[in-house]
């Protein structure tokens, strides 16, 4: 599969809970925006099959699955623009889970920092060390990366916390490219926004279902009203003046006002509004964007059978242009072949493209990431340094693949040109006619 | 899915390759003559998934799955009387993978030998546990675990090494059936044959690829008479009386021959028959048995597109008859539902089938195997001693089962019956009327 013009951008989508304003102010709303980017190929996944790591109550899995599909339609996703899908729908990704599964390291598994956590806190009750972990969780990175190679996308917007992840997409995708001789996978990138806006729940600390301090998205207007009464606040009495600073209702506020309504709240806390007023101001201006939604929303969760008849077009759409033909290539390339077809077509294919000079990353005994340039009979040209990152490494074979003269091989990156540089510049300018 | 009336019985057989006499003795011949066994439906699927945890040459894949299939079907294995199938056609099983892996224990896994195995290797090598180790090697038991309960195999043939793994298929389709609250598998059973034959190779060692002693089964007549002519044997001269004991040209003959046939055989050592002599009547004697089978093979194996069919309908038929709709069951199971279903019926069936009292098998801390009998409100009513297997555990419930009498009852496998001895069997009769 060849990297596609636009970018891709995959976005999986967790199916538990009931959403919460803070989910909506921090992923909902962004993802929304973002899906309707030009120059992307957006995809939009109800991580389902995840969610039976921890979900094991059917009911609710069933339930939270449409609660969440609504929320997001209902957001203004549109399924006419972006993939909109269940991850169980595309079973064409647990066979890819299984592929990635024989290639992937056991040892990077063990790093896996929600594995590593699960693990402390077993030592730490004085358990077995596995005691109580699924096997679930031990092998969501392999199901996680099976979701982003199956359709190669370029970027994955996560948290600080899922950057682990996409590295090892990257690690199993790039250990499969080079077992099977090919570039089937493109490396994912993760996509991280560290100005991700968290919202203060009902107690000031960060709206979390783990706290019990959260504003449903689709509450009613009277709960919504109720619940933003309840915001802690300190008790200066109305025409004192007020700190915005540390205020939650504050931050409430901002997160969905303008700049010019944050100024007018900002001049009214100086001003000594009573909180009273306060706790109207921001219940209307949540309303004014809610509510719409809310209607949205209460109009497709009555139609339970439009949503699964929207989710299940994504997916069939999805498997017929993209999943389908893709794991078939797939499957060719480990042997999972049709046994009357001779093989010579695939491994011509492959040995055409060997002819050609080829990086290599890999990642040596030291744990660190290497890249190497080999020619068409595979000897070695270019040595690369050590990279902490495998993107890092990634990122050097980019800025190498446009080096034209020889200057622009002396670089730290490079440890060491084993051949004459004219040698390394006409392998680079070969690839790149090839390109 | 109700336990089938005729026993299901599941053969997985390797793809990695060229089989070799001992294959022949050892499995094939075995396997072919139980598949016509009255009362069983069999499956026989080549492991094409579990080969690509090794097997990273595509092209040997391809050819290896070839020839294994055509040597099964040379054997006499008919695919219009036994499911002969691909693992990889059968897709439900990864997805099926997936539903296990989430209620699989990792501290089970950690304990496979095979793992067990390569981390001792790694140790002795002075390197890193899980060095080299994929995650394939480490997930191998619940693949296989899918690859019976998806059909809901009754029985498992394997070797004293396999038995293992059929005891994670059980301790996973149990802990499936208890988590999701209903019997949705059968737990399977090993079948082990202490009798199976094991042929000794030209260097008088088991027959295995990994010495390099193997005769190939379908070795041209003048590569197999070469070959058998390299047998080693003592250096006792013609008319000198020979040792049958021990020697491994009269195991390899007595593998093929009648009783009548090896007391000849035995006669003609006594009697000082001439090394040369005694492998030209092995030679013939093999020959005999295995031409008309090569003749087969030969014809099949030039007709790969047949095989390929034959293959296909098996998984198509399989997967239309059993896999898709028990997977449908056991994706409704776990929560993966069409959304705008209510989810009644399913949960009512759950509670229809708790108000009967049933037995709940489960390893407890100290790594033993328990029963208890609850009533239908899950009252405990009889509580286990610990077994060592849980088959142990299975066979004592198929007695208490029966049990019609309070004697009955007063067996070592009852640690306690907790209510009265009526009570019992009042809740045994009901199960059995039930059933």
């Amino acid at each position: 599969m060849a990297t596609p013009a636009v970018t891709r951008v995959l976005t999986g989508i967790t199916t538990s809970g009931t959403p919460h304003l803070g989910n909506y102010v921090g992923a909902v709303r962004p993802a929304v925006a973002a899906s309707r980017n030009p120059g992307t190929e957006s995809f939009y996944f109800l991580a389902d099959l995840h969610s039976l790591i921890k979900a094991q109550d059917p009911a609710k899995t069933q339930r939270s699955t449409l609660e969440i599909a609504a929320t997001w339609l209902a957001c203004g996703l549109d399924p006419a623009k972006v993939w909109f899908y269940r991850q169980s729908d595309v079973p064409e990704t647990t066979e890819l889970t299984w592929l990635l599964t024989c290639v992937a390291g056991k040892g990077i598994l063990n790093r896996a920092h929600a594995y590593k956590a699960a693990v402390d806190k077993n030592r730490a009750d004085g358990e077995d060390d596995d005691a109580g972990i699924t096997a679930g969780l031990f092998m969501y990175p392999v199901l996680m990366a099976a979701d982003i190679l199956i359709f190669n996308a370029n970027q994955v917007p996560v948290g600080r916390d899922q950057i682990q992840h996409i590295e090892m997409a990257r690690d199993f995708g790039q250990r499969f490219n080079h077992v099977y001789g090919r570039d089937y996978f493109v490396l994912p990138e993760a996509l991280v926004d560290d100005n991700v806006a968290t919202l203060p729940g009902l107690d000031g600390r960060k709206m979390s279902k783990s706290y019990g301090n959260t504003i449903p998205l689709f509450a009613s207007r009277n709960e919504m009203k109720k619940l933003i009464a309840g915001i802690v606040t300190d008790s200066r009495a109305p025409g004192e003046a007020k700190d915005t600073e540390g205020s939650a209702l504050f931050q409430l506020y901002q997160a969905f006002a303008s700049a010019e309504e944050t100024a007018a709240m900002r001049q009214a806390y100086a001003d000594g509004i009573g909180w009273g007023d306060a706790k109207q101001k921001l219940f209307e201006r949540i309303d004014a964007e809610i509510a719409p939604l809310r209607d949205k929303y209460e109009t497709l969760i009555a139609k339970p059978a439009d949503i699964e008849a929207v989710l299940r077009d994504g997916g069939a759409r999805l498997r017929e242009k993209y999943a389908i033909p893709f794991l078939a290539e797939l499957r060719d390339a480990v042997g999972l072949r049709d046994l009357s077809k001779q093989s010579a077509g695939s491994e011509a294919k492959a040995a055409n493209k060997a002819a050609l000079p080829q990086f290599k990353q890999y990642r040596d005994s030291d744990d660190r990431f290497y890249f190497k340039l080999l020619d068409g009979e595979g000897k070695l040209l270019v040595q690369s340094a050590g990279f902490d990152l495998p993107k890092d490494a990634g990122r050097a074979i980019g800025v190498l693949k446009q080096a034209r003269t020889g200057d622009e091989l002396q670089t730290p990156e490079i440890q060491e040109v084993l051949v004459p540089v004219e040698d390394v510049l006409a392998a680079l300018a070969a690839m790149r006619e090839a390109a």
